[in-house]
């Protein structure tokens, strides 16, 4: 499998020399043309899905999981959309992010340019295809996508038509190749393609992200881990406090910027535990709490140093009663994946210090936990959210998925 | 070993939380008292340091190598002036590099926060001690040093200077620390110390680099490997084409942004051909050429395959005639490291299509490969010149060492 896995990052190396060549009005074009033929095939797509959906149900597979894997027009429209909205999104290549002129006349300029070639690994969600292929090719990079064996014939489908509208608009067709999903190894193949793949991003579960952030000898992007905390402080008004951590908890359970943790002041915990105790229990949720949150309610279990380590993704959240903020501030260095960080506080004291002394890729200030988002930030398109310090970290955009180059014009300057 | 270092590393995390959360204003004093202090003291570290030299010669270290480690009061005093110039540049942390108000009525920032604790693995020149620290400090980072063992008593007397100065001006002693350079296993541990070190960077030949590339599990940087190409083109200028290949050539051998390799086009071979030949003689310059390089001088020795992968860093260069500028462009994408490229050419298409062509760190048009150099680029302070395309990408200053936080403040928002 290396052979081919390493024979389709050689095609699109030579596809990405061409898409780094061009211009943004032609990346527009295809982009464009992959939507309208997305719309207009799309029997074809939903047909393969159906063998995809047909071979889920037979083996047995989960009712969630059939339900992320299926899709229908409107599921196809928008993707297609999706592909519009990265048209509309300004050209990160070219960007002159630096400039001045030295003191010797040269003229410098740190300009953006394409990593090269993407490599995307990825699990059941169809939609992925479309989406990774866009913010890919706008920035200017041929992408590898490696999506999982379940979709296999929906990725299959989906790729044959971005590659022939790719084509129609004068694009290399491999600026867009599908990685087969046969087994384990194509997933490895792509991810040790060093030389051959400037980057790889894992789009999935804890699993699928470890295995690749152990594995890959290409430079990758950790991705999605989120043990989120939301800290209530003295300071909090307490209505807003337990808005948001009921949105942040509540809101959507599955997705890495939902919160899994509760702290709460110690000063404000007699008025503020029983309240937010009564309403997670109303939402079904789970609350594995300290000695204070079990007097609250019989149906809290008793809290262990591995439910902090714990990101649930699910209606449970872990919770205990801090002495001050700085007590805060060590349990969420103790436990924190560094994804996103929340204070509830009326202090602009307590907001500052919090805010320096977490390290994370986001900390909010009296807002759920659920605006660490891409789109929500206004970036347009997003490939995940990095929880790394290096090159990206919190959602990933256009311009991540770039790097860049010092460009320098001189007249004949020597040293 | 590993015990020792991740102690070391674990001090080093709480020095940073430390610095952090300090002001520009402090980090500032406490770099000018590492200055002061540096010369007040320099007798101590030229005593350190003549038992290092005394060591080198008696173990028959090479004359250049004693040359490197050698400190005298001029060198201690320009150590104190790298520290000032840091001094004056400005703080990168606390940049806000986005911002925006959300439709809701968030509002966001991407706010510049120091990565952490930083590792620094370095050979002989002791000055890089200092150097390193300033940059790491000013940065709002902790930093490790771990430098060579033939330094270590010149290095052990710097960083005593720089921790007691630190510490006089209120910061942690701890912001500075050494790792000892007894075996290799302490370099291993720090490369290997994922979760207590944010990020190593390599200083050195290349035999260093790799070495921290292939084994590190904290993340790193690849610095340094330049098998840097000037391309003579059909429209060059030949007088300014001869002036940018003998600098880029001869200034300084021993330095990554030295020219490896000489690309000449044809219609131009029979003039420039012969020039170039008999100039890079003049200076002792032994040339590795193809048929045509060969016909001009018969101390031309033949080019191999391997000579055009070679890293020269001395007197020597290959060197071919190649028929157009997409020869050039094939040649270049096949031997480049990716550090610096150079064209020389009066044709704006030809210009143009040589920067997008090439990928690389620099692209010189119209001057010397020597440039690329952060102190050249105007940064004020450079820790080496990143040839990854992730992170960092060209020389590395004072942002490069940093990381963003999303900090999103609210009056409540939930979704």
């Amino acid at each position: 499998m290396d052979d081919l896995v390493h024979d389709l990052a050689r095609r699109s190396r030579v596809a990405a020399r061409a898409l780094a060549a061009t211009t943004g009005a032609a990346k527009d074009r295809a982009l464009t043309a992959m939507a309208d033929l997305l719309v207009e095939r799309s029997a074809d797509v939903l047909a393969a899905n159906a063998r995809d959906v047909e071979a889920a149900r037979t083996s047995g597979t989960a009712q969630h999981l059939i339900d992320r894997l299926s899709l229908d027009e409107s599921r196809v429209a928008a993707m297609a959309d999706g592909l519009r909205t990265v048209v509309a999104l300004p050209d990160p290549v070219g960007e002159v992010v630096r400039g001045s002129t030295l003191p010797n006349g040269l003229q410098l300029r740190q300009v953006r340019v394409p990593l090269g070639v993407i490599g995307i690994i990825y699990e059941a969600r169809p939609n992925v295809t479309a989406d990774a292929a866009a913010i890919c090719v706008k920035s200017g990079n041929a992408v590898l996508l490696r999506g999982s064996g379940s979709a296999a014939r929906s990725n299959a489908a989906i790729v044959t038509v971005l590659r022939e509208a790719a084509e129609s608009a004068g694009l290399p067709a491999d600026v867009v190749q599908l990685v087969p999903a046969d087994d384990r190894s194509t997933a490895r193949a792509l991810m040790q393609a060093r030389g051959l793949v400037d980057l790889v991003i894992p789009r999935g579960g804890a699993g699928l992200i470890r295995e690749v952030v152990d594995n890959a000898t290409v430079p990758t992007i950790e991705t999605g881990a989120g043990n989120v905390h939301v800290y209530v402080d003295a300071d909090a008004d307490l209505d807003m406090a337990l808005d948001i951590v009921l949105n942040s908890k509540t809101h959507r359970t599955s997705v890495c910027n939902s919160a899994e943790s509760l702290l709460v002041h110690k000063a404000v915990a007699d008025v503020f535990v029983p309240r937010v105790v009564a309403a997670l229990r109303e939402r079904d949720v789970l609350v594995h709490g300290d000695a204070a949150f079990a007097a609250a309610d019989p149906a809290v279990v008793p809290v262990t140093d591995e439910d902090f380590d714990t990101e649930f993704l699910a209606l449970e959240i872990s919770a205990r009663v801090v002495d001050s903020l700085d007590d805060a501030l060590d349990h969420v260095r103790r436990y924190s994946t560094g994804h996103t960080e929340a204070i509830v506080t009326s202090s602009m004291e307590a907001a500052q210090r919090f805010t320096l002394g977490v390290d994370a890729a986001a900390v909010m200030v009296n807002t759920s936990t659920r605006f660490t988002d891409g789109g929500e930030f206004g970036f347009g398109a997003e490939i995940g959210i990095s929880t790394q310090k290096l090159h990206a970290r919190g959602p990933m955009g256009l311009p991540e998925m770039t790097t860049t180059t010092y460009v320098v014009t001189g007249t004949g300057q020597v040293r």
